[in-house]
């Protein structure tokens, strides 16, 4: 620990509690805010959507999997009993830093004394933000739906065309990037070709679907030891997934991809393959890395301003073994509980500074609807009894015991009966895709 | 019985089973298809949407209680069973009634030997469809999202408005008709307003929210008896909702309501007034009355035409007593099951013909999450007597154990800890209303 010669402890401000503005109700902020209980402070939590979302399982609403109210909270009604959080719905447009407020998209700006920055990422397309239209991510619950209506409607499409090159089209599934999420997207789609869908359709034959997983990298889940990579792989292909290694997708268009050379055409591609940091650092003027993370000091403040923190996927910090701390939700809510101890303690008087210290629990991957790989470090998993280890860890991080109740209720129907609960289309047509 | 000079046996179609065309999988088509089990015939089901929809509960996603999920099914998934019947997500854009084939929007035609339309009812503006934007109705699913959004957001604008004016204008909601859908919406949102969201809030007092319901005729529930109706206004009164009778609304727009010369300003109006069917009579060029409904023969055929049947909200048809059969989902799968009567009767070579003959089972509406009426014809039940058996009905006739226990969970956590499940605001913004 070394004395913060910014970092001076903070005194109440004259006329009321010290003020904290914290811009993103994800992991981190919800963690950040939780952790400020019983801490002398006012908050103000600002986040463009009105609700918290479990971005781990947003894959499953995608799929079908799940309905959207099941992984989604109102933030305000998390934060009915705390009288000292005021909830704002509101789009952040900017920060006078030298003011030490927050410009909001009304024209309305928020003084703070403290100001956290959880702005999360986006999905990033590497320069081509031109083939988003027709490669979506996956980040937010429009985005789920919006997968959910293109694999849906591809199915939908195959049935009604009598040309088989445009069937074999509507039957191709092309995910990005072989990361945790596509890996997901990729077993899953391939079970409900293989399982749930040949009995609703009379004709196709949905079993013909092809689900393939193009990753630049040499293996999938390039995160995990070399061994669950390999025996990932393996039961994505014994699930039908065809996965295609070393080969960056170098267009993205209505036609399909083009790969390694390859033209590909297939109408539904999801984009799984990278992450840009929101746009905190431009906010601020401040260092940040080629996505756009946020350079932070080792206690998680900004360069220049010991007032300032940033917590979660909009940063970039070296974790043990100099290796950057992962973009996964168990490391936004320890940093938001180290930004909560640092805040309590500057309000104690104490100046010192403490770093951050990133504790990894472990990696899990779901490949189909039963199995999975997990990585605790010493101890790794895979098959089913990682599934069941995957599954509850799931089911205990959500909130409430009615959503917990209803997603257990899911995945049972899915395990038992080959019944997805979430099959709907809405939302009218996509205007971007082939008709 | 009657013999029908046009309506003779249908033999066999030459190399092929006779085909029945179904157009809509509302309550009414669905029903067919479920009777036509074991029928020799080939079915084809078309529909717009991909999901058959419980629309007497579709209220309950609008003001946040269910999710969309859980009063929703794949159609295809329905009838996965039956290798007879091809469902095909489309939409229909004319009949050739004198070649026997039903227009597609991509150019196809499909031919019929019996054809049903089951195409249901939007809702009409009485020649007002520039109120369209200001005022959504409750048919689809997406019109639900739609009210649930505009709901929602009317707290959230409210909450960051300082303008006394315009922050009042945010907590007034009117709705827009007093049918069952006006009053369950009406209930629900005035307890939306007093019990679900005061401690959620830090800048408004969510009970001094405005709740009218606005109807042009001399009582609420007009299909029930007076001395329900009278309940039900009371009922809605202690709720805190002002109703308001003889008064038709004669302008809406972003500002608000006019009614009976009065001005009111608004952010949320709710149209709950009226309907129109769908346009299956234009296709025919049949007589229709002035809602759009076709004016079908008394076994539902469509006059001159024996092989084309018509069921449901598209159709206006006397029932006992003289007065025309309710647009409500018993009248619809009664009218289904006859028809297919009717087309085992003909493919079994029985000319006659039979007319429909409605049974009135009873008419239920509830009122706010624990009160309901119900009027059985002799029986009359309100409270929460009637609640109970109104919540019964409505789980037994949902499709499936999982929304059956889904819908439920949902109940009681409305009803024990005052929750609601699905406040969430998705979809982007809503342009159409005043930021």
């Amino acid at each position: 620990m070394t004395a913060n010669p910014q970092a001076s402890a903070i005194p109440p401000r004259a006329g009321g509690r010290h003020r904290v503005v914290i811009v993103g109700a994800g992991f981190g902020g919800l963690e950040l805010v939780h952790r400020l209980r019983g801490v002398p402070v006012d908050i103000t939590l600002i986040d463009r959507r009105n609700h918290h979302l479990f971005q781990p399982l947003l894959y499953q609403v995608a799929t079908a999997s799940l309905a959207t109210s099941e992984i989604a909270w109102p933030i305000r009604f998390l934060l009915r009993g705390r009288p000292e959080v005021t909830t704002l719905l509101g789009t952040v447009t900017g920060i006078d830093s030298a003011a030490r407020a927050v410009q909001l998209d009304d024209g309305s700006t928020l003084p703070y004394d403290t100001l956290v920055l959880a702005t999360g990422a986006r999905h990033a397309y590497f320069g081509h933000d031109e083939w988003e239209p027709f490669a979506p991510g996956l980040k937010t619950l429009e985005d789920a739906t919006t997968v959910r209506r293109r694999i849906l409607m591809a199915f939908e499409r195959a049935e009604r065309e009598s040309d088989p090159a445009r069937r074999a089209a509507h039957l191709t599934f092309v995910i990005v990037g072989a990361g945790p999420t596509g890996v997901e997207l990729a077993g899953t789609i391939a079970e409900l070709a293989r399982v749930t869908m040949p009995p609703d359709f009379r004709n196709i034959d949905t079993r013909k679907t092809r689900v393939l997983l193009i990753e630049a990298g040499p293996r999938v889940l390039a995160g995990f030891p070399e061994d669950l990579s390999a025996y990932a792989q393996r039961s994505l292909e014994s699930l039908g997934v065809e996965v295609v290694l070393g080969q960056p997708v170098s267009e993205c268009s209505s036609e399909g991809v083009v790969y390694g050379g390859h033209k590909l055409a297939a109408s539904t591609i999801i984009w799984a393959a990278g992450v840009r940091a929101s746009p905190a650092a431009e906010w601020l003027g401040a260092p940040a890395d080629r996505a756009g993370r946020l350079q932070v000091r080792p206690d998680l403040t900004v360069p220049d301003h010991p007032e300032i923190f940033a917590v979660g996927d909009t940063v970039t910090i070296d974790g043990p073994d100099d290796r950057p701390v992962p973009g996964i939700a168990p490391a936004a809510k320890q940093q938001g509980g180290h930004v909560a101890r640092t805040i309590a303690a500057r309000l104690r008087g104490d100046t010192t500074t403490t770093p951050f210290h990133y504790k990894h629990a472990g990696s899990l991957a779901q490949i189909g609807k039963s199995l999975a790989v997990i990585d605790f470090g010493r101890i790794k998993l895979r098959g089913a009894i990682a599934w069941w280890i995957w599954g509850l860890a799931h089911i205990y991080f959500l909130i409430g015991v009615r959503n917990r109740l209803a997603v257990a209720m899911n995945w049972l129907w899915i395990h038992t009966r080959d019944q997805r609960g979430a099959r709907l289309i809405t939302q009218g047509r996509d205007t971007t895709k082939p008709g």
